[in-house]
Formats: structure tokens, sequence, C-alpha cells
């Protein structure tokens, strides 16, 4: 994609050094073809699994480096605004290196991540409004407070921590033709975008993102930073309005695409994720099979890695999601 | 336990070697704390996951070793009796080896299961009554046809295959109290149970079986073989009438208790693993959380690794276990 806006922040030697940090139970996640897949979709899909650890989220390699890091400076205390999964993940990290951690979320996000980001012993405080109004409040907390603001996708480290994916990816997989990787704040596509356009140049990167979450993509497409009013999703997990540019900048060098999905192609591919691969997905992780059942024909014959990367859901609206009648079958 | 009827058939030095016979993506698979289970168990719960595989059973660990060795004699055809785990395996395993697989399954076996076994290639013959029939067709099939004869838990690769999730225990996990292990045909229970006995002997070794199918764990009770006339449970992968004398022999040395639980506690065990975990458990895979569900003082306090050895579920039954009768899809 060439140097738009100057050099990426990301470097893959960094990264390498960076799984030494990390918690070894959150690394080396299982990845694996996934064939009953296959007849639904017409191409052979791979699962990279990140829903197997205590947070239920890839979010906590990046979470280990910032609290790793944070040991040695004499902070004691860290603050961040979460969808959900940053959250939980930030408190898991924290407490086990003994850190105050304060969480700022939307009141709307879902009841199963505020429930486990308190059950992890964090301070969760929240907003009347959406992530990105709590991304202001965290920001003010810190700022009042003086501590460690943790900001998703700016801070280096939440980066380089989904990046490390993106090693396991290149150092297991013997080949595959493109990986789908969710598109939210930015993190988990520039990290693991970066490392396979290092590693393994031959794989097409491809973001994926809600309709009614478009603002990144549709800043990658216009390459500059494109804002929306709202966001209507139900994958929480990816719903912000205000991409970060600097984010953007490491995002145009890797990405080969950025896609936008409807909402019933995320809950039809929750629903085959459920049915044929036996896994529980949140909305944003099930949008790389929702990528592909939006455009069969690019994908067929293909070999395509996608990256579940969360599991945190609210029951009642899972089920209603994968169980519901309203929605077409696959 | 002691040397009831002579040595047992296990050996850790041969079941380190077998580590190098099975495809890596098998191995290693995730341990890990899950916190949202303490509340309702009231004790420290870590999964072992052996769902996120391609066959999401632990069963493919054994089929490796027996398909690598039949590689070498020149073989080319493989037949097996199943439940429905066994044979998905043994057909995966077989299938990149070239070799010609017959499953022999009841036909009221997990319609899920038998058609994974077609997809997967094999040759799939149905009989219409349970396992310990299928297992008398399958041994006759292989008299008649001069071929390999895989059988469950009495050949030593399926044991040995299964205990390397004992190695994996015993080299990651810091420190547990108790293992709680799903007890069927024995393979699982005897493999673990053996190379924690070898390396971590302070770990209480707890096989679980279902009321409905109790005929090993009444073996395990009498020391000698006790068999059923029938069973009637919905853990489908558990459910034998004869126990193999050589497995129950090994089984005495390893297991410091073998207990029975109801129907309303396995489901209630898939429900926790559903909405605790976010996890996808057959019934066999949540026999360990029924067991805790069953005798909450036994394990207050404690920490317990259970096995989730299974996720492969008809969804309709599943929805039908864990979602009452609001969920009614499939």
């Amino acid at each position: 994609m060439g140097g738009h806006g100057g050099a990426s922040r990301l470097d893959t030697a960094r990264i390498r050094a960076a799984r030494r940090a990390i918690n070894p139970i959150l690394l080396n996640t299982p990845l694996y073809r996934c064939q009953a897949l296959t007849p639904g979709l017409g191409c052979t899909v791979s699962i990279k699994l990140e829903t197997a650890n205590p947070v239920r989220s890839f979010k906590a390699r990046g979470t280990e480096l910032v609290t790793t890091g944070l040991a040695g400076t004499g902070s004691t205390a860290v603050v961040c605004a979460s969808a959900g999964n940053l959250g939980q993940a930030l408190a898991w990290s924290g407490r086990a290196r003994g850190l105050e951690v304060t969480v700022v979320a939307s009141r709307f996000a879902p009841a199963a991540k505020l429930d486990r980001i308190r059950a992890l012993g964090a301070r969760l405080e929240l907003v009347d409004g959406d992530f990105d109004l709590a991304r202001q409040r965290a920001a003010a907390l810190a700022r009042h407070d003086g501590i460690r603001l943790v900001e998703d996708s700016l801070d280096l480290e939440t980066c380089e921590g989904a990046a490390t994916i993106g090693l396991e990816l290149a150092d297991t997989a013997p080949s595959f033709d493109a990986v789908l990787i969710a598109l939210g704040g930015g993190a988990l596509a520039t990290g693991v975008g970066h490392v396979l356009k290092a590693l393994a140049p031959h794989v097409e990167v491809i973001c994926v993102q809600p309709l009614g979450a478009p603002a990144m993509t549709r800043s990658w497409q216009q390459r500059r930073v494109v804002t929306t009013a709202s966001t209507d999703t139900i994958a929480d997990g990816v719903a912000g309005r205000h991409p970060i540019p600097a984010v953007l900048n490491d995002l145009l060098q890797v990405a080969d695409d950025a896609v936008l999905v409807q909402e019933t192609s995320i809950i039809a591919g929750m629903r085959m994720l459920l049915h044929h691969a036996g896994l529980i997905a949140e909305p944003s992780a099930a949008l790389g099979i929702a990528a592909i059942l939006e455009d069969r024909d690019r994908f067929a014959g293909r070999h395509v890695v996608t990256i579940v990367c969360g599991s945190n859901v609210d029951m009642a609206a899972y089920h209603r999601w994968v169980g519901g009648a309203h929605v077409p079958r696959r």
C-alpha cells in the first residue's frame, strides 16, 4: 500500500520481543481447519480461536504488555475506556500485577461484559452514551488522577499484543490465501496485518466492519479520517465513530481491503460458527464469516483464516440471534 | 491403588514418545482458569479444552498413533466401532494417511456425529443396537476382511493418545488439587490418570460417569468387571455396558475415586459451561462440572481441572437441554 503519512508505528522485531511479556496461557491459541464450514461457504476456513482464555477475547495479549510495562515505573493505577473486552483484559492483567484498574464503559454495553469487569476486581464507571463518550471520560479521569490512560489501538502495546496473533499465523499455518480480521479501533487489523505483510506477504489482509459502524472502513477507503454521527450494529466490540489518525495511517500500509457487512450476515455467521464449529462467537467475532457469506465468489476455493476474536455475549441476546425464527437459515 | 491383576499397560516414557506421532494441532490445547465458574461451584475450576480441533474431541490424539503405526505395515484399511467421536477422529487421521476407514456405529448415535464421519470420507455402517453391538460388528468385519480393528480403550494407542493430555496437565498447570475425567471405555481416565500418578501424584484422579451408564464405575468399585443390561443417559459418548478387563485393571491402579452423576446435573453442567465459559460441551464433556454440582463440599475451595473432552452435539437436542422450551430451533 505504500507509506501514506509516514512510517508505520509497528515493528516486527518489537512484536517478537513482546511475546515474552505475555502470560503464555494467552499465546499459541488453536488454529485449525474447520471442514464442516466448507459446504456452506465454498472455501476452506481455518479458525484462529482467541476465546479459550480467562477473558474470552484476544485483548489480554495487549493488556499484558501494558501492565508489564507499568510494573517498572512505580505506577499503581491505570484507566481505560472499553466496549467491554479491553476492560476485562486490563482488569485481569492488572490484578495479577497489583494495579488498581478503572474501566469506563457505556451503560449500553452487554451486561455480561460489565459484570465480568466488576468480577475481575476493576472499578467500573458507566457513561450515559457510547464508546466515544467513554473515551473522553477515561481521558479526563487519567488527567485528573495523574494515572496511565490505556487507549485501545492508539497505545502501541495494544497493537503489538494483537500482532502476536500474526506471528502465530505466520509461524504455524503452512499456507493460506487470506485473513479476515474484525475492524474496530484498528489494533487487531494493523497488528496482524503488519506481521503478515512482513512475514507472509502473499496473504491478502482483509478487514471487516459492520455497515452500521463504518467509520474506519470509510476512512481507509478515502485515505483520511471519516467520522460518523452514530453507530447501529449488534457488533458492540467494533462500534466506534472516531478513527484515530495514527492507527488509520498504520492500517493504510497493511490492509489490502476493508469491507462492510450487514447485520443479517453477522447473525448468519454466528449461527454457522455455532452449528458447524461448535463455537460461541460474539458478533464482532463473526465478521469474517459474514464477509465470506456476502461475497462467496471472491473466496471460492481459497483457504481463508478468520480470527474468532471474542465470545463475550449476553446469552439472552445470543439466543435471540442464533435461535430466532426471523433470521434466514444457512 | 496397588497392582490389582498385574502391572499397568501404560508407560510414561512411551507416552512422552507418542507425542511426536501426533499432529501438533491436536497438542498443547488451552488450559486456563475460568473464574466465572467459581461463584456457582464454590471452587477454582480450570478447563482443559479438547474441542478446538478439526474433530471437536480428544480422540484424534489416539487415532494419530494408530494410523501412524499402520503407515509402516502396508495396511491400507482400518475399522472401528464408535459412539461417534472415535469414528470422526479415525476418519480424519486415516484420510491424512491414505487409509480406507470403516466406522460401525449405532443408528441411535447423534446425527451430527454420523454426518461428520461420512463427511470426513469414512464408510459408515450403522447397526440397529447400541455401542456394544457396534463393537461386535466391527470385530466381525475386521476378521472377515483381515484388516486392523481399532478398539477404543483396549488398544494401547487410544490410551496413550489420551494420556498425552496428562503430560500437558503435569507440565503446565502449576498446582491443582484434583482432575475430573469423563469415564466411558476408560482410555481417557487410565491415560491421564497414569501420567498424573507418575508426575503429579498429589493430584486426586476422579472419574465421572452417568448414573444411567454405570458399568465401569461399578466395576471399579467392586474390583471386577460388572456389566449392565442397558444404558439410559444423554451422555452418548460414555454409554458402554461391557467394561474391558485390561482397562479396568489399569483404572484400578490410577483412579482415586469414581462417581456417578444424574442426568439433571449433566444438563446443569452443560448450561454452566455455556453461560459462564462460553463453551459448547457435549454431555460427556460436562460430567466433571456435574460431579462438582453434586458434591460441592468435597471440592469447596480447591483447584479442580476438568477436561472438556468433546463438543459434538445435535443442536436441536442441545437447545432443548440448555435453552428450555423457548429456544426450539433446529
